[in-house]
């Protein structure tokens, strides 16, 4: 059985962790294209996360995030039986990466100075309209070799470096607060309450048995529903038996 | 030196050929991800170009045009110095092109029915919206193995062998229209008057030296600028020296 996790934000600020993380995975995977066109896609990602990161002030919630971690490691710190070695440097990081966001200019700002970028990015908001007639430059662009092109990409990623980190290790706390537990749902369905601190459910599910979960809640509580991937022909698409789960309340 | 070929459709007919054509050719190297999220571009691809087919309707004009080859075939067939096999064979193809053109469906309906491709279509508008959490069944998709990916997209693809074949074929014919000349371009500026037929403008230029055409103009005249890739500090964007490049009127 392959298992997929599946992880559902219960507030904005998680929601918003969690699309710049999917993006940064995006941006990385298609900026490994080997082929012409395909470098498109790194600039569809590319720009989104411009856009997304343009319009919020996502580095205020970082570092708030960051001042609570680095309570809780100094906590731990004083319990006797934590391997302190591995806290230090853990708390080393945190602090390292605190410093730097909080001089770090907003990102984006050189990637906006870029005149390339900046003459291509406004086509992208057209669907289809990245042709080598519509952006000559970006058809010279993508015909270099592609050790050029790697170079100008290896440029532009760098600019994500600090804010993706402090997005990995954000949400890597945040996923280690919650432990797997194995959980039926009767029906294909599910209702749980979240507890106070919980800001995001992960639920383990299997890949190769034809249904997916799905979560409707808030911060208080939440129902998962189990559904067909391909309905069936009566048109019910939730799961009528009793599915085994994995959840974590994070 | 190595060149690349920027195309300047003269008309929108030609633009939304050459349009389509690159939309096919992202779609096809983007189905050829290996890696879970590059899918994403993929669907995008698909997206954008089932959108395209819904507003236009391209088949009348293929269709004209094709009847256009056929005359044009059937008028070479009567000279005797043709190969009367290649375009016997040629004439055949266009032939069989047109009756299935002439009974297919109208593009993308069996995709518009597929009831996984709809229930994601929707937010792959909005940018960034294809999360874990917005769409667990896309998810689920993703994680499943390689071969079972590719056959879903082998059948979507499928879709539109039918009218990239003939896009393919059409362009084919209007680019041997033309062929290419050496022309120089003093100052990096060269005007040019369209023969009564030109469709398309063909520049052959070199992706080495730093600057690219761009071209603007209607079916009677069009200039054509060589701007530098990486503007002079002076600010000044356009290639002062002569230019030699090829081009061809199609």
């Amino acid at each position: 059985m392959s298992l997929a996790v599946y992880e559902f934000p219960l507030n904005e600020k998680v929601r918003t962790y969690l699309r710049l993380e999917q993006l940064f995975i995006q941006l990385k995977q298609s900026a490994q294209a080997q082929q012409d066109w395909q470098f498109m896609s790194f600039f569809e990602a590319l720009f989104t996360l411009l856009d997304l990161l343009e319009r919020l002030d996502i580095r205020n919630d970082i570092l708030k995030d960051i001042e609570v971690h680095e309570k809780n490691l100094v906590f731990w710190s004083q319990h006797p039986k934590i391997d302190s070695e591995a806290l230090q440097a853990a708390l080393q990081k945190i602090l390292r990466l605190r410093d730097q966001l909080k001089h770090s200019k907003k990102v984006g700002v050189s990637l906006k100075e870029d005149k390339f970028l900046s003459s291509i990015r406004q086509r992208f908001s057209i669907p289809g309209g990245t042709c080598s007639f519509d952006l000559p430059n970006l058809h010279y662009w993508i015909k270099q070799p592609l050790d050029i092109i790697r170079k100008d990409i290896a440029i532009w990623l760098h600019e994500f470096d600090l804010i993706n980190e402090a997005i990995d290790i954000t949400l890597a706390f945040l996923r280690e607060r919650g432990r797997f537990m194995e959980i039926t749902a009767e029906n294909g369905f599910y209702q749980g309450i979240a507890d106070d601190k919980s800001e995001l459910i992960r639920i383990q599910s299997a890949t190769d048995e034809g249904y997916y979960p799905m979560l409707s809640g808030n911060k208080y509580r939440y129902a998962i529903r189990f559904m067909l991937f391909t309905a069936k022909e009566n048109g019910s698409s939730q799961v009528s038996e009793a599915i085994q789960f994995n959840i974590a309340s994070c």
